[in-house]
């Protein structure tokens, strides 16, 4: 185990109280194949094409969270983010594509699968139906969930890894920066609404529960992947 | 002072906190002019025309709630209320307008005053914003200061008011219940998200302030009101 | 074939364009083996209860769309829809999960599965994207898909049918007039916003995939009741 | 009269069709004293501080809009606005407030008025009724109007003006660029969903009544601007 506590005992603990569907998301077969290299080859681009789809739906789920964000500071991250994810990191995926041979008309045109849309709408239903909090129950997984996987597959290194960009991204310093943000903002933001005693909050088991379910999503997301591995 | 809790102590509170801008709402001089009878009749038909356009936005806002219900309670009451506004409610509405010499072609195509607008739509932020207790606590001055309103009008009577029809809707059994159902909603959605202690709750200050701003925004509805009156 | 217009040249356009996936829909052998009759059981029971999951967010949809509503007729006709769904149908259909021996509690804290989740948030992201026709298109297939599934089982009629209540209920008057209002709340929305020539209008393609990907959730609706089957 | 048209003919259609209202607003007393220098302190310093929490309420508006974009060029350009916005001209904004002696605290803890609470809360409303289309209508009049403003007023330009930095902005070539930029976001939005001749389109008048109200907005903010004049 090599948790990583990204600046906050509220993540923590969300985290935490989601095992064993943490384990089964961030120890999927997908993850370790691509860790050890030995991922099929179709499962990832299929993988990487969804992800693209996904990272609009999310972008989109960030600026909800922007409209219901209630302090400047949580205004002011949360529209960087949506800068960066949406004119730097969509653009960053385009070449990551094109390096696999996967042109932009392939992505523009590419049918978004079952798992893939079931999770993005639900991290914008948990915005619509509750507020800037729930949103951040359904964000957190995903964005904290790959800075640790990231951290992982770096320390068990395999050389020649074909799939080490990837790994390099989220290994990276400046996602790994921005999960200490994102965990700041979690700390911040829980604390302003539940109070120091968060987990004693009457809110504490339905974030939990929008935690888990965004992180059986992930699951979910792993599985297709595979799916589009060639027979 | 003549307080009527609705069963609610959490709507109590909000309402103490309120003054003295309850005050300004519930005492407001186009009030108490309606109650003895006094009214400017032109400046009843300005805000009675308003008002159905008010009851169309309000209508949208209750929509809402039921959007970010989470209970089948939440649910169920959200959705008699959407029913009861809209498909009885209204159509009352528009058989006084036409005792008052206003067809439906006047109300359809009325423009919206400032005052007006200002209220439903932060009403609708609200919920957009926040979750299903944000949008409480900016319905409740409404609904529940509507009922206080007419208990008052009732108890000081005034012999031959012409506007004892909008009077007894008000006062009547009928709204009565309504409150008192909208009250019970309020303390239990209340309890269910920020716990018996509610007042204590690091939110408490966030939702007296929403529902401050609505309140405010009441009196600036009377104030609209007065506006029309003959000069 | 047995197609239904109810009342709507708009939505048969919309249905024709759905072809081969509404056929996947109707036709799923889930829909086949349920009016043969032959249905396991644990596959039928598995439904049912993902399927009052559904209506509490299918319920969640039609009040987004009361918010997007933009005529009287439009807030008139999804209140009333809110109200029998929410305080009849779901009543309605905890009484059936009874008589197949399902409790209440068993209903309350089923854990929601993938296809379920993907198809209601969908449905509620489109209102949150599009405006009222967005939705419509989106909340379309299910309503009025089951009505033609209803009006088919009952043609093709099996004596003794453990099923036979459930086909009543959606061949049943009150349920097939209620698509009929349906179709005709389809058909004046789609005329007020695109026009009479409305296949030609720029959104007519949107608005087809919104009405596809609808279709498909809900052939993958049934294929989840079918993996309740007992092995 | 010296419109700009800011690259998109749509556009000129909605001002052009908004008169007088939008002479009410671009003309106003007090853009009018602002441009020769004759305006009363008290009342710009309350306009500042306003356009403070107007600023913030707009951001979430433009939160909204990415929600509801549809194309990648749709998403790029209001995530870079929503930063530009947030993290430049919020910050931008605090410094001309603190040289004119208001200091960050006064910002945020000053009550919103009427005008500007309505004129936000109108807009984000706009987003969550209506589609991306309706979001921009709403958006338009605010962003167009003070490029448009900016110009004017450094055309009649007015020696040793108390104001000028504030022109300086709007007039400036940083603001005039993203101006012309909103524009072709218009144009583009416009055309991909009412087609070519849009003028035509149903959808035109209820579009054409959005910027109307917006508009007929500005002229209220500029009113409440001018009631902080000193007595």
């Amino acid at each position: 185990m090599m948790d990583i506590d990204y600046n906050s005992p509220a993540y923590t603990a969300l985290r935490d109280q989601a095992r064993p569907d943490w384990q089964a998301y961030t120890g999927h077969a997908f993850v370790t194949q691509l860790g050890q290299g030995i991922l099929d080859k179709h499962a990832f681009i299929h993988y990487l094409i969804q992800d693209y789809v996904f990272l609009k739906h999310f972008a989109r789920a960030w600026g909800l969270a922007l409209v219901k964000a209630q302090t400047m500071g949580e205004m002011k991250f949360t529209a960087r983010t949506l800068d960066t994810l949406v004119n730097h990191e969509m653009q960053l995926h385009i070449g990551i594509c094109a390096e696999h041979g996967i042109g932009e008309s392939v992505l523009f045109n590419t049918q978004e699968e079952l798992e893939n849309l079931a999770y993005t709408r639900y991290v914008l239903d948990s915005g619509l139906q509750g507020d800037f909090l729930d949103m951040l129950a359904a964000l957190a997984p995903c964005v904290l969930g790959y800075g640790e996987i990231g951290i992982r597959l770096k320390r068990e290194g395999s050389p020649g890894n074909p799939y080490q960009d990837w790994i390099d991204i989220y290994c990276g310093k400046e996602y790994q920066n921005f999960c200490g943000q994102v965990g700041e903002l979690i700390e911040q933001a829980t604390v302003r609404r539940l109070g120091e005693d968060y987990q004693n909050n009457p809110r504490w088991a339905a974030l939990s529960q929008r935690f888990n379910t965004a992180t059986r999503l992930e699951v979910g997301f792993w599985d297709m992947g595979l799916r589009g591995a060639s027979d």
